[in-house]
């Protein structure tokens, strides 16, 4: 008997016929003689009607009462999933994140777990049921609830998963698990059965929106393996594992691409020590992740300086550095939010040079720019111009054989 | 400085628009100088579209897990309520029913509260927050949340109150307050600035929607007065409390009329002892609650015996009376579910043998049958049918002179 936790999203529970779809899938594995945890988010758009309403009430909501209305959510749906499994015949009985001993730091809207008590839950399970856990939550001193901020629910699991010593951690979404590249762009996109925890960790971080990569490195931490799904059909889906083999290792595994790019460009800045940090602690103080930074060649000590950030971070990042930009003696502060990136992630390119030439000699043969260039052991990523990122991915997939097995 | 514990019903809270004027009330008795305490029920009809979903995916689903997903109306309504008093500049913080120490018994949609363990409370209000508290729940033993069933957010408010040795207990619906008889069927019904315990308790129990009996209970055990008054205006509402002067018992002080009645009537039984018994202790385990009880006079051995139950029991009344009718040997059983109940109740009646003739009398001159008769120390009640009871208390209104002061 394997104790098995399967996670479910938001389009997987999205009305009472997908719960009910979802709860037959959970009885199966119960059925095959497993012990069964379930970790479910918030019905389809719940998450998003609650944070509307918050707004109208209050344009800038608290982070603690948030916290206290999204968590909501992911009780209703945990609740009306043991509701389904129960008129099917099956024990289960549903957990808050504080009931299924949850604990987390008091950062609210991005707590991080600290540990978990599973006490209440593994008594739930010897006692014959099916456990099904909110998602997304916990709670902090003095019982007040958490949520975990993004790739919550994906966190919650792989936890769980951990904590309980499971065989495995089911992630199961709108999807068939990891492809080569985004399905939707490259048709031949090929399908993955594993994957790396590095690889998968470099994918789901430049773009590739199966599974948080958050969620991933709690894996990696842990060895946990993680088998990402569809939960609307059979197929095998993707394992998350340690294991792969060596000649696995050898070659580009995938691509990723994310739209979520502008890129800053501070013009004219004087070539000083400690210019760089009065640009990015501002930023940092402010929350804005900045990824790829570059800066030119100073000529006659003045050079620029560009970065990128979220498309979503700019606004705020532009407001931050005009009057850093003046304070530092620099000509202008200019943006370009109609980027993105393209990212080729494989454990094999770390010994082998050629990689970044193909990639940059496939991309300019298509006559597409590249802006900047950032690298990891084992990731080349190109931001270009979002009109191309089409064809970049498209060629890069082709100049990598991505497609043959 | 006063402490007041407010409740605000669901039709009070129903929109954001309405949270936000709720919020002006409650910011306005924080003005005052008093700390305030705020108990909130679901928003409008959240309660029941929950219900419904739950009934989607298990036509009947388990009293634990429909505490769960139910007890999430109110926890959305407290952290609005206090998002909304943030935006004002107010502190505020919402604590649900477990983490506000609402300690209940383990009868899962129906729990009684056991104690209350305000320290986190009095702490958040200790530290200048006005404190929102999710109406309707608490918790069993293993973090196990309940709710309290009908009447439950009253019941809440009022326990609060007690606890907190809060100076006044007030209850906000969208009505003014007690009237001398339901002013949508008596347009001279008088309103009734004060209003002793077991008055109240008479109305509530035999029809008056205003507030829920089981609140008014509690209220009355540990003498804690109870203002009734709508959250739309500034009128003056109704205080419920011990104290009402000598003069003021000494007549009728309204009328309640209740049009959810069926009555189901036994006939031809054999007059034996334990009969009675054979009839209502099925009743009894079901859950029925019987209201009304008449024997007729015994002729040959055989007598009728009727009985009123609420007209959402009479389905599961007449399916449990049948068998039971043959097996003791009755002829058969009817049943009528086009009744009501009109009461008329006051103090005052308890000396007064003319109270009962009277309101006989009135609804005999109108041609309205009496068809059962009831009464406790304080109260009067006759059974009727239902397409009278505008007129019945229309005129037991005008007869008892409740529209003079």
């Amino acid at each position: 008997m394997a104790l098995i936790v399967q996670k479910y999203g938001g389009s997987s529970v999205a009305d009472a016929d997908k719960i009910k779809n979802v709860a037959c899938r959970v009885a199966a594995t119960k059925d095959k003689g497993n012990e069964v945890v379930v970790v479910v988010s918030a019905m389809g758009k719940t998450t998003d009607n609650l944070m509307a309403l918050a707004k109208e009430v209050n344009p800038k909501p608290a982070e603690r009462e948030m916290d206290v209305l999204l968590s909501t959510g992911e009780i209703v749906s945990c609740s009306l999933m043991a509701l389904a499994l129960q008129s099917m015949g099956y024990k289960a009985v549903s957990l808050s994140g504080p009931q299924a001993g949850i604990e987390t730091d008091s950062s609210y809207s991005r707590a991080h777990i600290t540990g978990i008590q599973p006490k209440r839950l593994v008594k739930e399970l010897e006692a014959g049921n099916i456990v099904i856990v909110a998602g997304f939550q916990g709670w902090a001193r003095e019982m007040d609830i958490t949520t975990l901020g993004r790739g919550g629910s994906d966190t919650t699991a792989v936890a769980l998963a951990v904590s309980l010593k499971a065989h495995v951690c089911e992630i199961y979404t709108d999807v068939d698990g990891v492809f080569t590249a985004d399905p939707r762009l490259v048709p031949e996109a090929r399908h993955l059965r594993e994957i790396g925890y590095e690889e998968m960790l470099e994918l789901a971080t430049y773009g590739a929106k199966v599974m948080h990569h958050r969620a991933v490195e709690l894996g990696e931490v842990y060895n946990m393996p993680i088998l990402v799904a569809s939960s609307f059909n059979n197929n095998p889906g993707t394992l998350i594992h340690g294991g792969i083999p060596m000649e696995e290792r050898n070659k580009a595994r995938g691509i990723a691409h994310d739209i979520n790019v502008a890129k800053v460009t501070v013009v004219g800045v004087p070539d000083r020590p400690s210019i760089a940090a009065s640009i990015f602690e501002p930023l940092a103080k402010a929350g804005i992740s900045v990824d790829t930074i570059v800066q030119n060649t100073s000529i006659a000590g003045v050079t620029d300086l560009t970065f990128s950030v979220a498309r979503s971070d700019l606004d705020k990042a532009m407001a931050i550095m005009a009057p850093v930009a003046k304070s530092i003696g620099a000509k202008e502060c200019v943006s370009d939010a109609t980027l993105a990136k393209v990212s080729i992630i494989g454990t094999g390119m770390l010994n082998s040079p050629g990689y970044a030439a193909t990639m940059f000699r496939a991309l300019a043969e298509q006559g597409i720019n590249i802006q900047l260039i950032s690298t990891s052991e084992i990731r080349i990523t190109c931001i270009i111009a979002e009109n191309r990122v089409k064809d970049a991915v498209k060629v890069l997939h082709k100049a990598f054989e991505l497609e043959k097995a």
